[in-house]
């Protein structure tokens, strides 16, 4: 039998809280799922620095891995097999692709990114076909398969009804972080009856639509993720967290490119910060590796990076304050001005971050990250975009919503106030 | 006003999965919580290897500990104030003692503990009185404070109705921990009606007991932990992880104590293999500083430190097999030879261990490790001991329950069988 | 002591599955629980014929009321009670107006009061006050103290925050009926985080308000509400029964009107039919009562009467089309005509029904029914309406959405269109 | 397409809070879900009297038999399909007895039939076979089809395997009603995990029997029946209102014996009491007939069917006290001759009642009632039964036990004590 037909003897099953089991029983999935690059995946959080806020968010993206792979499972074995407009020889590289969309993402993903000016879209990409277990394991059903599966991931597969179940409005990856993230943070937002979506999604030959029956929980679903937004996801403790992150990166590198002599050298870091690095270098580095170097480094020698690292090791964050970028871009530089007066060196101690969402967008063609609307299958057959049927998803649809935050280590400057009457200055503007 | 009275100008919550809230309106637990040992907790996972099996198991000692607390907090602020038998004077002392006692947890705990023959709740000891931040805050209280804290760990503490809140066969830590990792498993055991045993539960002198009518909530509470026992703690693979884990380190002392050169110098590790280590050391450690030494090790020149480590990061565990070690001693002797003989070394490769579990132990005065056993309390006032009146709890009450395996590397010997006719002596030996 | 500072020897506690625990302390509440007019609520559902299609909605007014009182009771007791805004005297007529809320409602209430131009609102203000054994529990309390709970659910009792409780856009009757409701029909939609609303509840002299923080819940609770009158409430099949039972009651009092003599009498309706009804009249009224003469009357003669209780008792509903009375009512008179032609008689086999709801609704002073608005209370101090903060909210205030169809007997018109050409043309007349 | 073959163009759902969603593809269980008799079980409590202690208990035997048939589907569809002990052509009689088992099933089933010496499984026979509408139903599939269904439901259809599904001490009836009447009640027992044993249960020739694996599962299913049947269904207060039914039953029934004039004449009942009743006065029955009878009967002239009545429909129940029959049988002899003295008829106002369970039991062929064990299916295929390898059920096999309490008027006893010390007494007899 050809290694893609292949199945288990036994059908092997996960426990997972989120979708009860998660079934596996292509050869081809176990085995992908056992390679270290997949198994990698448990070292990175699915949230980054939110377990810093919400305790119970310490979970990793390999199950969030698992869960799109069950729902496109799901979705194709029970709802779109058989019917005319899915062809089922499809089935294997969306499943892989499923497993597999968040395969390049790095430890604390978006500040490692930011600072490395990096793109974790594109590791998975060089991680699918590059030397490697899971390039290995992919190549076994075909030659072209693991290309297959990077362009599923990289939106560019001809066939735009797989690219849709991972990379849509509603496709598998946000049907599982919601729940999963509303799970383990215990939030009650995040619930939606994705059963119900399950069983009213249909195949067509551009994308997965939703029967016209099913609008309700569907809005249901934009909704949730609305909330998960901006009650998870941009949640300012969080974000200090982040932005402490990065500027650890920053001035590791900074102090590296400078010649300053680690006591603890920076092995790991080092092609990164000398741009060198290969992917072997991307796939050994994982978020147990970055906390390491964080506690080693709480003992060095430049202050700057030895407190922000006992920061952000022991959660002793900044705190913030609301600002608005189109009015008060004079008083930020006041305030840089007033912390290089006081000691603080605002590259490191007054951070301006801004978070955005835009919860549902119809389709503007042409402009820049366009984004594939959501279609109701109307009874007649014909679809429609969403934000026509539903007044609740008009409402929001299209409306960027963006928050300003400027953070600063209100510690330091209660603490010293006494003795700075400069910190008392700072204070009084920042709350203000 | 007195530190030990001071409150919180506005309650702090933070939201939990299984408590759904968790509220802090003392100054003194807000501190306590915020100080980098407690903190450190977030970096020891509460089910050690068991989410290389329960993928969702990802949770850490951090969050389980703040559980603890709620449940003691709830039993005194909603149960036991006001009632005679309790002593509100005992309230700081025992919320402190719930929520750090798990305080002195090392990473992989029972694995480190095993090699490096270290105990936790001595360190426990240890972190409360040594000079550490968390002893700074209990300082606050009063200079005798860390010590009463270390008391109701150690069970030493002369209010014993204090220590059996969180030290008994019905205490606040067992009821969180069945509940918290049925919660992240996804498992359908571990559920109870702790709402019901919290509305149950009275103080008397000697410990916290179960009004009669409570009996049923109590029974269920029992069979949980009966099964989260056997179908989690105890999982075949999670321990094969275990013995993998131990010999990882069994086999870096060995190394060190023999003059072998690492790439990578152990320098977490020189003092325990030394054992000179301070408190420092022990406090420094933690999961994320395991796996990165476990990753870099895999490159090591020794081929079994190497293996062992690929197998522990990457999830190629070792399989099991059932062994009765009252008949079998002998075949365990000869398969120790067989795998010499085949250039296995049994000592890393033919691993035996055994679960055993008292799943509840009515008293048995003069007998070491005596448990106090639960107490109800009848309608007319007395007490009697749970598995006089319930059928079920007599049925298991005092039935130790124990499984022996035998872990061995089943891939090598499955893939060598054809060049190596011991390999399959080996394996036809093992299944039968 | 006074009878109404009495409070129960042991706490009551009713096990419910959406508050988990009613807590009964006080011995007024649980003797007004113990009322015969309380009691009756039992045998009244809750959700009238939405059991016809949600076969879970079988529960009770009583469990609802529980539930409200419930709410209130965790409102004042853990919120309120302390804060200078909450004046502590008004606490038990609160609890009574909440349990006793819906006291003057009758089976199948909606249908029930059409039919015979009632009120349940009335009804409860004349059981409160008239000869029952409610009123003398009250007056227990006080000579006045039915009539201060009746003009708490009149709303015209002077302590506005007491009326807000139990009347607003967010009391705690609508927090009950939608996580009731929701969890008895299994539907995903009506959970919102009601503890986190509770927790950042708070008294102002006018109403309850919401502290700015708990927006997000507030807004979940919103749209919680705008999908279950859409999913559950205004279900089609559900409004079809109505319709019936609406049809069965008018054509049992023009019978009677018209001289029919019923096989089996009208008892219990000769009353209503003939305004002359006592209060114990309507007390003696409940589903069972209704239930009992529909299936005798399914043996009447009156075929009109015998048909639309046989369809009524054995879910042989009318199916319903979709039309616009702003543009088809002259449609609907030409089938009116063929209705007649065909043998139907259109009063009771072609009918009407529109549903109608309004989401969330800002504050229109001097407008019919003002609803009060829901208030943040900012970080200020000062009160913002609700939809000026939340996009969401704003988007659906002040919209109301309706709803028209039509109902008929399909299955009368498929079975008889092979012999009779007249149905076909109806049928075709009301699909198109 | 035969009948039996026939699916509905697009499958059917009900949402359904144990089940999530209940399937019906098959037009055969749609068309007999639709019929009158059927329909009626909606107007049937599953749990009788017990609402009047767990209010949530007001869910009808309609939504559980919809939920039988629901399990039974998906072991067949999901599980047993295709597996070679499995035959297929018995798909439809073992959906159709499924969803049909409790068809028989009278108004407060056991009262009813206890009084009138009937037996519920006979009355499903005679409607399955006698000229009703589900009959007709049944007879379209085949003319022996109706008689097949009957024989699954009597246990004499010769497919043990397909009995088993229905009746057995795993069986799909159980399975829903300890999660249903969990689910309703709100209590915390009745919870195990279903989908597992789903997953386990393999068909054989004699019967279902569960993989060795899910052992664990089965356990804490057989634990929550122990727990529901102490907890929920032997309640004793709901017990009490049961025995106040019989009492008024009895009553009825004595009266119109002894030519007692009803003011409202008991025409449903007369064929019941002079046993000359056909299947369609059965038929007729319901709760809401037995409720309407109640409360017309609280104004007989009969004061003691007249107090009964109002004692169940205003929840004035009895109280009960513990008695030992071995031991106080002339106690109660006593207490008969007091009550007489006291002016108080034993016959209705001294009531003994006896509740008794069997959790568990292994065969005892021969034996009375014998019980078909649980067999597990071990690595080796051979079966061995439940208790010989599970520690837990062992110890509760073959264990009954039973609860003896006697039933009486506290209420009038501690009203009228002042005035009659016979009553001082009686209380003390009971209590003592």
């Amino acid at each position: 039998m050809a290694y893609k037909d292949e199945k288990l003897v036994e059908e092997k099953v996960f426990k997972d809280p989120v979708h009860r089991y998660i079934h596996v029983h292509d050869k081809v999935i176990w085995d992908v799922i056992g390679t270290r690059e997949f198994q990698r995946l448990r070292r990175i959080k699915q949230l980054g620095t939110t377990y810093l806020v919400f305790h119970g968010a310490e979970h990793s993206r390999f199950q969030h891995s698992l869960g799109v792979y069950e729902i496109v499972r799901r979705i194709i074995d029970d709802g779109f097999s058989g019917r005319p407009e899915w062809n089922d020889d499809e089935r294997l590289v969306t499943l892989c692709a499923a497993l597999l969309h968040d395969l390049g993402h790095g430890p604390f993903s978006h500040a490692f990114e930011k600072v490395f000016n990096l793109d974790h879209e594109h590791f998975t990409q060089r991680i699918l076909l590059g030397d490697t277990e899971v390039n290995a394991v992919l190549r076994r059903v075909g030659s072209d398969f693991p290309q297959k599966v990077a362009d599923v991931i990289g939106k560019t597969y001809p066939d735009k009804l797989v690219v849709s179940l991972i990379s849509s409005q509603i496709d598998a990856d946000r049907m599982d972080y919601l729940q999963r993230d509303a799970y383990y943070t215990g939030v009650s937002y995040g619930h939606f009856d994705m059963e119900r979506i399950l069983r009213v999604m249909r195949p067509t030959e551009e994308q997965a639509v939703i029967k016209y029956s099913g609008m309700h929980a569907v809005e249901d679903y934009i909704m949730s993720r609305y909330q998960m937004y901006w009650q998870v996801y941009f949640h300012p403790v969080s974000r200090s967290a982040e932005v402490i992150l990065i500027k650890i990166l920053h001035r590791a590198k900074y102090l590296h490119e400078n010649g300053y002599v680690f006591s603890h050298e920076p092995v790991h870091f080092r092609s990164f910060f000398d741009r060198t690095f290969e992917l072997e270098d991307y796939i050994a580095l994982d978020e147990s590796i970055l906390l390491t170097y964080f506690q080693v480094w709480m003992k060095e020698e430049d202050t700057i990076v030895a407190d922000l690292c006992y920061r952000f090791i022991n959660r002793k964050l900044f705190q913030c304050a609301e600002f608005d970028p189109a009015t008060e871009y004079r008083k930020i530089g006041e305030l840089e001005q007033l912390f290089r007066e006081a000691g603080l060196d605002p590259e490191y101690y007054l951070l301006a971050d801004s978070s955005s969402d835009l919860p549902y967008d119809f389709y503007r063609p042409g402009e820049e990250n366009e984004r594939i609307p959501i279609y109701l299958q109307m009874p007649t057959g014909e679809l429609s975009e969403l934000s026509r049927s539903s007044d609740i998803v008009d409402a929001i649809s299209g409306k960027r919503r963006t928050d300003h935050k400027i953070y600063f280590p209100e510690d330091v400057l209660l603490e010293g106030k006494e003795q700075n009457p400069l910190y008392e200055r700072i204070l009084h503007m920042l709350k203000n």
